[in-house]
């Protein structure tokens, strides 16, 4: 396939691409930007399939690094922004990458980093602009087999793994997604989600492979989101539940426009108040499921169904399948099980981790999730996989959070949990075990240098012990009852 | 990728999947015909991967027999049905098929076909109805390497040659097509077009894929096409030059509805009056060039470009690529020469023909078409393969033609060119060289033995010679200004 950036650039050059901040840039500046970085990172001797670690805020900039990149087939390890420069350290390393680009913005992690880590080579947004030029190797074919991006996500074992993602998986994802929503002339994707997350960066890879028009924000804003969808003529917009009450709240009694088409609700499981609430309003509320390993949604519920099938995610978009697996075995409709999905869009493994990658068995995934299909195969998502915590769209997970608690020098054991937040849907609270005296603003500074803010406990319980089973697993429906006493 | 009938029939079991004679099946209803057809076919020996050649006219009972050998993986050799029988005995033989489909309608062709190939197991789609079910083994994943399809194409060589038409190859014309054209939740696609041909089969394909209706005709008809599109709410249709002269001659004064987004027109160039005649009605017309080896549309013209780039065929699929090949080298802007094409979309081969597939260097099809592009990139087909002809939408290969009529005992020498025709844009007529005494009416009788009737010379000259160079390829330029004398 031809290379896409330069395909777009030369199919639909005056096409607007991003809108950022009231300004608009068309494909074609975007290549013709995105070439010139390309020649910059080139001089800098970044060179085809090295791994780059990458550290950025939302911004048009950032776009265009992020497709230079691409455009001299860079593989890039995309690092959450809130992650603290240990964790930072701790990816680099594991993902082996010998590049850092990064900006200002960022200056006292970097400086912790580069510390750390003195064979690195760092290179702020500000020093590309001032680095020379050398003609880049633009990657004329994309091979869809090839590594494009790099994402951690943790598992249940407390460190965090790195999903590859090919140039395919973002393929298949937008082509599966536009089968399943449609692709109008008009359409417009408002992006106030993290590029560091799957599901910004899938908005961007639909812009380049549909041709279409996104408005990209910093960070979400409630009133600008609001504006926007009216001035900018904004068609589609992914929300997580926290956003979308935002927005539902300043609506009050006003509606969106009827060419807003698709509001795209990821993140976790919402709530039936939540649903009925868009219904009301008429907001078209797509319900979807998916994770960094499916490059973004791999289950959609579309409006037609939404009514009939309120609360459920919908089904696998056209490329790809799902099955419940109870007992080893494929479950009945309406018996829940772990969900295990397969398709193009699905991760081909997890970057150097043998047997994690052998868990994908003939492709299908285990995702760890708890839901079942119902008679006419709509899936209803009963649990994230048990332990995870979801708050305001970012995926936490406890075993990593308890690995950093029971590091300090007076923390026997820990168990985190989820509590239910009616802001962040959930926020993670600790239960410990002291060898030590210690007190909670201790732990939390300790936490504060060691943990991206998201993940730090927002309640701290002091306990005798942490409920194991006898394989020593953390029983965590028994920390919950706790937290209900 | 699972099985796209199976999956589509799960996705949206309720939506119409084709309208035709007024009545309307949903996707779930045309799996389940489907399905018994193809434990008819299992009954009846058919094999997943075997060969079988299918003579059938447009009809939705056609339809239910090509889904029903791809859902068992069956590969369909799928024929022309204006051939002679002998032309479709020289397609079985040449493909080895070792089955035959078609309907008691073309009850002549299958006694002579019978006769001819004793070993060959002929079923009507009457036998099949009246045949036992047998479970089938339907493919539940679909791998896109797979032969789903072959139709055959003639050569300068005069046999025709059977082109290979993978599932990927459908997938990613489908798939390319929609990044172009978009896809709209109320599409629906009139296909008056053979789904014998390239343009109808891709139709179909579209229709699972896409999960849209499709308005089936069983021959073109102006007035039924221009009330369909008002009543069935098409919103797209595929039309040559001819077909689009008569919906313009009928339509009058009166306009489509606004709802009507794309008229697709392919098979050869079209005049610059006809495209004026459309502005004029604001007729959305996306010219297009495609080949049965690129799966049908390989480059596309937007109606956003159809005013600045009039006469042009527009710009490669996004998964596409072009280039102008003049004495071996890629041609500068503007300068004519070979239009080379590759992509995802494009025949992978010519079945047993293995010096013909090799022409394909690293995927690359040239397509003995003559173009150019111009500075913006815009594809401007200047003249089909040099000895093509095109008549109302069907290709003619005039060496096959020379070949029959070298095989009559009275004639030495052949040579067939187009002559341009209102109606049809060509006609093919032919220059014979006697070598006893014959009439045209022999001749014409002998051909319409053996050559499908919009094969057939519709004007015959007898001349002293054929004009011929040095390695005596026939010089068509000569016979033109022979025609024009």
């Amino acid at each position: 396939m031809p290379n896409w950036l330069k395909k777009r650039a030369y199919l639909t050059p005056e096409r607007p691409a991003i809108i950022f901040k009231g300004e608009s840039i068309s494909f074609a500046k975007l290549y013709h930007n995105a070439y010139k970085i390309a020649g910059k990172l080139t001089a800098i001797g970044i060179r085809n399939k090295q791994f780059t670690a990458v550290l950025l805020k939302n911004h048009v900039d950032s776009v265009v690094i992020l497709l230079a990149l691409q455009l001299i087939g860079v593989r890039a390890v995309i690092l959450n922004n809130r992650l603290t420069a240990d964790e930072i350290i701790w990816q680099i390393n594991d993902s082996k990458a010998a590049f850092f680009l990064s900006e200002e913005l960022f200056h006292d992690k970097l400086e912790n980093i580069s510390r750390s880590l003195p064979a690195l080579s760092v290179f702020t947004k500000e020093d590309l602009i001032q680095s020379s030029f050398e003609e880049p190797q633009i990657i004329e074919e994309i091979d869809l087999d090839e590594i494009c991006t790099i994402m951690y996500t943790s598992g249940t074992t407390g460190y965090p793994k790195g999903v590859i993602q090919t140039y395919g998986n973002h393929w298949w994802s937008a082509t599966g997604s536009a089968l399943n929503l449609g692709l109008h002339e008009n359409d417009c994707w408002l992006c106030t989600v993290p590029l560091f997350h799957i599901s910004g960066y899938s908005i961007l890879m639909k812009s380049i492979i549909y041709g279409m028009k996104i408005v990209l924000y910093e960070r979400f804003d409630v009133n600008e989101t609001i504006s926007d969808i009216r001035d900018e003529q904004v068609t589609i917009m992914s929300v997580v539940s926290t956003t979308l009450t935002m927005i539902l709240d300043q609506l009050e009694n006003e509606r969106l426009p009827k060419r807003f088409r698709c509001m795209l609700l990821g993140g976790g499981p919402a709530s039936l108040a939540l649903l009925e609430r868009c219904i009301e309003k008429e907001i078209p509320v797509f319900q979807t499921y998916g994770m960094t390993e499916t490059s973004s949604q791999i289950v959609t519920l579309s409006p037609e169904d939404s009514f009939r099938k309120l609360g459920s995610a919908g089904k696998p978009l056209f490329p790809s399948q799902i099955k419940i697996i109870q007992d080893g075995k494929e479950a009945a409709a309406n018996e829940p099980g772990e969900i295990v999905v397969k398709g193009p869009n699905v991760t081909t493994g997890y970057l150097n981790r043998e047997s994690a990658t052998k868990s994908l068995h003939e492709g299908w995934l285990h995702t760890g999730d708890i839901g079942y299909l119902d008679e006419d195969g709509f899936l209803f998502v009963l649990d994230r996989r048990s332990d995870l915590i979801i708050s305001g769209g970012e995926n936490i997970y406890p075993a990593e959070i308890e690995g950093v608690l029971t590091s300090h020098p007076a923390i026997k054991d820990a168990g985190v949990i989820g509590k239910q937040d009616d802001k962040w849907g959930e926020i993670p609270v600790a239960f410990l075990v002291r060898k030590a005296s210690v007190v909670v603003s201790d732990i939390t500074s300790y936490c504060e240098e060691r943990l991206a803010k998201y993940k730090i406990p927002k309640e701290i319980y002091f306990v005798d012990d942490i409920p194991r089973n006898a394989s020593k697993k953390i029983l965590r429906r028994e920390l919950r009852k706790l937290l209900n006493e």
